[in-house]
């Protein structure tokens, strides 16, 4: 039977892929699987009992307005609170119109390409990146320039070569899309000397920074870096927050904080999207942070994660063939990134899934190519026995990768 | 100082409108300010107990599996009785790959857009209709043919000349967006004979109907008509539902149903929009349905709006020049659409926001052009009192502009 939709298929339609990591789904969650593919928190993190005593709160005291619709711009109070919350890391407290409550900070993607993307336009990524973002950046019609990374991060020095290419070229960069802290795919994080000259070219060159931290405040070692948004100040940087890892993803609940200019436009996009963030889950998390358990709960996750990034690299030591493989131990964050000497990354999956393990291939993060000899583990979401079980599992894959 | 945004916006930037109804909230809600404006439900109408309680029970049962990241496709309970609730309207139960969750109503047209237009399409609707749905087509660079409407809704057997005026020209039409039942703004409902017919065109043409259904089951007289969906059989009606008024906007919780492809196509769309709609309120709005709440709830609330209609219908014979306008009377919904035989409905506006009355214009729900002489007003958000004193004042602004 011919479809009927085919000849009314747009051209984001046309070249629409679907997430690789949520089509693989059906692999990972067969029986017996161990996963270390999607970043997903550990339930057991999850502050269940705290979120219901939120909910039951707010639904007490402010049920009628929070079942009603709200502002798109996002919940009042829950602003009020991020303004203060996040302070220490914008340098700075927000005013109420630089901050946009969003769906996720997969929206603040989608809101910022509504505004400047146009099918053809150009956006520059680090060279393995978040497939989610690069997705959202592709339905909205982008190519990417992808720069380098190295255990500090986007190698930012080779940025003015990459742009004069792209001007004499005649290729329109609309910004800069970076994840410096606990990169996903690639665990590492962006120095302090890097963010100061990111910034510096942005403002030399005109191009704005989306800054997608939904990682930021998960680290395990050393001190928290100044944010690229607290390195500026003339408004280059539109910074991307996320409830999902400092509390749970199922709330939906992100941030954008910029300039008011761009998040007047965003906030307009998102008019047409959603009209507002649900209220309802707004309101929860919003309760869930005044009545202290935010701050409460956030050290006990990053203590819960760094025991386990520990018991991941213990299990990598111990069962994978170390002269084969190669990482960056990550300071903070979700996720491994394996670089293989030898071993294609797309035979060792199907062999990994034949021994029920599942890691997430480097190919698809690399939006221009690149990546086949590369994997992405996330460390999070696996109990200590799975981890372990898991990880001779893919020893011994390794090895079998090896001698076939 | 120069703007940093203004070179890199895009196409949909440089064309984009803020919602009218949303922007002049900042009228609307200055203090002793009636507003028969925004199409909002009334707070009193909300279940807060009962959704409290139903919150409480499923962060109670199901807590780190509602936290938790969903599939993009929907919280499979939902989905289940969304598929018994919605069978006597769709005429059938829908598969779980025939039901779409999402963000409201409205990411049911930003999704169905990003599937089919690019700019330069035509979308089909009536003549007057929701902005907020021509805004988010727009967005997606859309132009739009309308058809006249009256009191039976949009005057389909117009259309085939319409049609083959858009082939003549070259026009590509995407889809025919109606909303059959209490439209807005018009208040109408689409006969069951224009129904059919509507049906059979498009089946005809091959062109889409995407069936926007917010009011569907506030009906205050009559019996349901069936809806374009049950109506048909081939795959060619996308249904969008949303509890928004059924239950309460702040969820934000919508879906959309219909053929598999489609719903396939506009879920991988979803994706990158927002990966997953709140799980948390998804799950919440399941267990109060599953408590028995919405079948409880639902018969209060449409007495409840009943009883607005006729008192606002009741303000308007008492208060309202009879000769200088005309009305249809709502058979449900949210809605009176007002034509004035000789005001202007700006001047009008003016005149009302001095006396500290509002509604809405017609003219924005008019995509090319038209509604100088209407203007919308809702019957659901005023409280008796007020209803009474803010038609009295509009009788008076009416009688002004006559007499100026």
């Amino acid at each position: 039977m011919t479809s009927i939709w085919e000849p009314l298929y747009g051209r984001a339609s046309r070249s629409l892929k679907p997430s690789p990591i949520r089509e693989m789904l059906h692999l990972t969650r067969r029986p017996g699987v161990i996963s270390f593919a999607g970043g997903m928190p550990d339930p057991a993190a999850f502050p269940v009992d705290a979120f219901r005593e939120a909910a039951n709160r707010i639904l007490e005291e402010q049920g009628r307005d929070i079942l009603q619709y709200g502002t798109t711009e996002g919940y009042p109070p829950l602003k009020a609170f991020l303004s203060d919350w996040t302070a220490p890391r914008m340098g700075r407290k927000l005013a109420e119109d630089e901050l946009l409550i969003t769906a996720g900070s997969t929206q603040v993607v989608d809101l910022l390409s509504w505004a400047t993307i146009d099918p053809g336009d150009f956006v520059i990524c680090e060279e393995a990146t978040f497939l989610g973002s690069t997705g959202t950046m592709r339905n909205h019609g982008a190519s990417f320039i992808t720069v380098p990374c190295d255990g500090d991060g986007m190698k930012v020095e080779m940025l003015p070569a990459l742009l004069e290419e792209a001007k004499a070229k005649g290729r329109k960069v609309k910004y800069i899309y970076t994840i410096p802290n606990f990169h996903n795919p690639l665990g590492c994080t962006m120095s302090l000397q890097r963010r100061r000259q990111l910034v510096q070219i942005a403002r030399d060159w005109g191009i704005p920074i989306l800054e997608d931290d939904p990682y930021g405040y998960i680290r395990f070692d050393g001190d928290h870096l100044p944010s690229l948004f607290s390195l500026d100040g003339s408004g280059i940087v539109i910074y991307a927050g996320s409830f999902s890892k400092i509390l749970a993803p199922g709330t939906r609940v992100g941030w954008a904080g910029g300039d008011r200019e761009i998040i007047r436009k965003m906030a307009v996009f998102k008019q047409a999207v959603d009209v507002c963030t649900s209220v309802v889950a707004q309101a929860e998390v919003y309760k869930y942070c005044e009545l202290g358990f935010l701050d409460a709960f956030l050290p006990k996750i990053v203590d819960h994660y760094r025991k386990k990034r520990d018991d991941f690299e213990t299990a990598m030591r111990r069962f994978l063939p170390l002269e084969e493989v190669s990482w960056v131990k990550p300071q903070g964050g979700y996720f491994y990134w394996l670089e293989t000497r030898r071993i294609s990354a797309r035979a060792l999956f199907d062999r990994a899934i034949g021994k029920k393990v599942a890691f997430v291939l480097g190919e698809p993060f690399f939006p221009n190519g690149g990546g086949e000899q590369a994997f992405r583990m996330c460390f999070t979401f696996a109990s200590p026995e799975q981890t372990e079980e898991g990880m001779k599992r893919l020893g011994e894959a390794m090895q079998e990768s090896l001698n076939p």
